[in-house]
């Protein structure tokens, strides 16, 4: 049995505010005047003052404002790569990323490839990254994806959606100042938050389960519980919660695994473009087959909301696209194997997939 | 208001067996053949070979057998960096510790004193240590200490118990392989699994207390309720939860800090050698006043467990001693003031200490 030696992210500030502390903490790390660094930021925080007032921009510092409006491309990176690169005199001191996990992805996959030839398509999947990334920074403005804590930034690249896990990826530090997801708006915040609770299910009956995995997980369960069911918490006792979860959430699937909600999400997000948070939630509201539980509690949280969730997307779907869906979710072997066990393929068919899909 | 930056262990590797990864994690550390390797080992585990065979000792590689009867002291400390600075021909690749809190603190301590002039004592205290330590690895043998995961190594002086806190202390490789904690006898796996049920109440009940240590304490306390109290777990499950529990309770202070039980298991230690475990448990044992839910489930715990702590240590003290004892108690100011808060020198006075010592 040979266990993974888990990368986990070395520096952590906790703290309502803790943001102010940003050019203190950057400044160490600055490697010369001619270094800059790079803050990929969340453009819904254009014009911002109150948080982008607090980032000293010195030398070539830059900001780049980026839409989190679609999910993070491969040839995305690779643009901002070429950008970076011909815009700064030497490698960049770090790249910042502030936003939800689009943005932390992007800053994951873009420290990346800044030290890594070829392009980002070529990284998708396990351990294929040769380089240590250059030094890069998580700042999350919503909580639930976990991208803070994990060893993964998940791409749509030309032929699928998959992630570049490597030992390289997670950041080299991570601001967990709650108070910067403050603002966000309801159906946003319960989809993200809904990914901690999914990755919780999906980890807690997953076939990889373990005891470190078990303690993250049932962590970040319960203080899903408390915010989305019993929801008698201030709103900043919610968001410091919320904020754990998703960092302890992260943590568990992190020696552990997805299971089949994510892998039908990234298939619907393959062929039509959905975000990973709702896309979750629209394949999550179909699973009691696999999460009896789970499901139930969803649809009371979803009750509880306010939350109603599109329907109908796959009914104009062609035969081709369906296929094409089912294949990307199919071709996610280990969260199926975390789902139902080593033999899954012996349950889980085209046929099946295809009528959960034209349910949704 | 200033967030500590902290310190995560930036790797770990979790699983029954996982030290027989041992050699294969290690090799990549080595600077060449003349800078060996030093395992510092409980001496219990002389002659153990189901342990040490699993330990490849190549070039000058050497074991360093040391008994955890005595609580770790700064002059020895002083001892083993002379000692292996004499007999290594270069500075060594690492510094591996495998035991229990005394073995890991010895490692961390002789990992940064070989890098750092003068002597122990000079670091006890908080961030006095300028330079980084070199590679160091923990593996703990038995849980509770939280020793594996805390920025602190807690050394007794010449005039103090007290911790080298700092950056450079935290391992920089933690194993928790469950397996090694069998045959712990009885009395010590409670005392030292109660340390972790410590840390979480004395985390808990602190005025320091914010959102990240308290879903760590939470998540640890828990743990420790379904291992000494529920007590229907499997031997493996026991195992493998305890050493989860001790990870993240020691997390947990991490970002808060101890309180009462440790500020006079500290006095005890240092008047009576008393060890740390034991030390907080006949402390506990009377602070009703201070954790009434906390201890009354510590005394549960106790009789499930069939445990009985010593009485009358302090009987035979002299003023002096027990002066002395309350003295070094009322040093560890943030312990107390995290315990009662700012205002703690209103209601704590030797008079109130000496007279609970006088119970012990």
């Amino acid at each position: 049995m040979n266990y993974k030696n888990f990368p986990m992210v070395p520096r952590v500030i906790f703290g309502r505010g803790s943001f102010n502390q940003l050019s203190e903490i950057l400044a160490p790390k600055r490697l010369n005047s001619h270094s800059p660094f790079i803050y990929l930021i969340d453009d819904v925080f254009k014009n911002n003052a109150w948080l982008t007032s607090r980032i000293y921009l010195a030398y070539d510092d830059r900001i780049i404002f980026i839409s989190a409006k679609e999910e993070p491309k491969t040839s995305q990176v690779d643009e901002l790569v070429e950008d970076i690169i011909l815009s700064s005199k030497e490698r960049p001191s770090g790249i910042i990323g502030i936003g939800g996990g689009t943005l932390l992805d992007l800053a994951k996959a873009v420290s990346i490839m800044i030290t890594n030839e070829g392009e980002a398509k070529d990284y998708q999947g396990w351990d294929l990254v040769k380089n240590p990334a250059i030094y890069h920074v998580g700042i999350p403005t919503i909580s639930g994806t976990g991208a803070e804590v994990s060893r993964t930034t998940v791409l749509t690249g030309p032929t699928r959606k998959l992630g570049i896990n490597s030992d390289y990826t997670p950041f080299d530090q991570v601001f967990l100042d709650p108070e910067l997801t403050k603002g966000v708006p309801n159906n946003q915040w319960f989809y993200t938050g809904m990914d901690c609770f999914i990755h919780c299910v999906e980890s807690l009956n997953g076939t990889y389960l373990n005891a470190f995995s078990q303690s993250y997980g049932n962590m970040a369960y319960e203080l899903c519980k408390d915010i989305f069911l019993d929801n008698n918490l201030t709103e900043e006792d919610t968001q410091d919660k919320l904020m754990m979860a998703s960092w302890h959430g992260g943590m568990s699937i992190a020696y552990s695994q997805v299971g089949v909600a994510h892998a039908m999400s990234y298939g619907l997000a393959y062929v039509l473009g959905v975000k990973h948070g709702i896309g979750n939630c629209i394949v999550f509201d179909h699973l009691e087959e696999f999460y009896p539980e789970g499901v139930k509690l969803f649809k009371i949280m979803k009750t509880t909301h306010n939350i109603t969730l599109p329907q109908g997307l796959c009914a104009g779907l062609s035969d081709k696209e369906l296929d094409l869906m089912v294949n990307i979710a199919l071709g996610l072997e280990p969260l199926w194997e975390n789902a139902i066990g080593k033999h899954w393929k012996k349950t889980i068919t085209k046929e099946k997939l295809k009528a959960l899909y034209k349910k949704m």
